[in-house]
């Protein structure tokens, strides 16, 4: 709980006197594919509700329909315990400058203390007045091409979102998805597919000069054991090996 | 170098039947934000050039205009050697899932022995059909909230520019900035204010109480501490007691 009694689920995103409603839509929906929930605005161009913001949120309904308003960045952010400010520009101020990752793991360490943050992120085009940072606690700032670091608005969200989602993520690196009806084969079977290709092979006269075979047979087998097999492919190139067979020997 | 001689700048992302133009665009200003160059489209929905994404892309005009265009997917990766597949929909295959973050390491590393990736991107809404997924070596899968996976095209893309981006990039998780006028102060300046304002809060009677000095003391420059004061703000500090001061005794 916070010390407004709401529902703590990660940072508030708060946008400042946005523009375009599609951009308001892209960044719920970018909360939305990140588990974000709390999207707040201070002095948006069109009013409120917006229909392109709708459009551009592709279902993230729950966010949009949530959004409070405010009319400064002081009253959206008077809840909130640490504010970071999101800007690309170098700041003629003393401040701490931290990288997106850095920020969401204090967020998320600072949230086990019940210390509620929030974002801030600029109108697109300008960013942040140096007054809006000038808030903050710290400046978040996303590394990217020094030539080019201007960001779009829905995709500074997403970095934000994209970071507190993998910090709490658990996902393997890598896993080899199997169908269910199947699974891998057994080194019993993928040799039984090797005995099947060598016989074949050899009876096929593939094995021609015969002191090459042992060379010739570790180089099929490194490539067949390198595609990892499940036990149906397993069965499939058996198969294969068996209708070739009979092609030639017709 | 690559086997067709071009030079390597990270993976070729691959648009399979884009529809929106806006979203080229978009997508090529995020790569252009994570310092990515080969764009290829196989057969976008409208023609090429696209006005529309050249207004998009807002200023990521090399992107663009490097753009190649293709009818097969087959073309768009013949010259590569490792396909990734992005998708969110699990298939009914056999193949290895990994994230981003694993992918762009294997990319890098892959690079480093002139092995050239590319990575497919479904059209908008439907994503990746299955025999795309299929000239893969492996899917990637960016871990979202699983009750909301559908990233926008653009998002998908910036996700693979910024694992590459930060993959490479050696910034500070933090730093204090502090504009060149000025720098952090010493101790002894820091030392300086708390001298004078204990002294001026002596002299004006805060300390009423004698016992509780030692303790109030502790937290004023604890506070104090915490702010990490530059040079130029311990002057400024200093100035607003003189100031206070003065009020009170005229």
């Amino acid at each position: 709980m916070t010390p407004d009694g709401a529902l703590a689920g990660g940072p508030a995103v708060i946008l400042i006197e946005p523009q375009l409603g599609e951009n308001i839509g892209m960044a719920a929906r970018a909360m939305m594919n990140c588990g974000l929930t709390d999207m707040r605005l201070v002095n948006p161009r069109d009013e409120w509700p917006n229909r392109h913001a709708e459009a551009a949120a592709a279902g993230a309904t729950a966010i949009i329909e949530g959004v409070r308003v405010y009319d400064t960045t002081e009253a959206a952010i008077a809840d909130l315990q640490m504010v970071y400010a999101t800007t690309a520009r170098p700041r003629d101020m003393t401040m701490e400058v931290v990288t997106p990752c850095e920020a969401v793991a204090r967020m998320k360490a600072d949230e086990t203390g019940c210390v509620r943050s929030g974002v801030l992120f600029g109108k697109e085009a300008k960013g942040l007045k140096n007054d809006d940072v000038a808030l903050a606690n710290a400046i978040l700032k996303v590394p990217l091409n020094p030539a080019f670091t201007s960001l779009n608005l829905a995709q500074a969200v997403f970095v934000l979102g994209y970071e507190w989602f993998q910090l709490g993520d658990e996902t393997e690196d890598a896993v080899l998805a199997v169908p269910k009806e199947t699974r891998l084969a057994t080194k019993s079977e993928l040799q039984g597919l090797f005995d099947h290709l060598e016989t074949e092979l050899d009876d096929s006269g593939f094995f021609r000069v015969r002191e090459k075979k042992p060379i010739m047979v570790r180089n099929i087998r490194n490539v067949l054991q390198r595609a990892r097999f499940t036990e149906q492919e397993i069965r499939t190139f058996r198969g294969i090996i068996t209708s070739l067979v009979k092609k030639r020997k017709r």
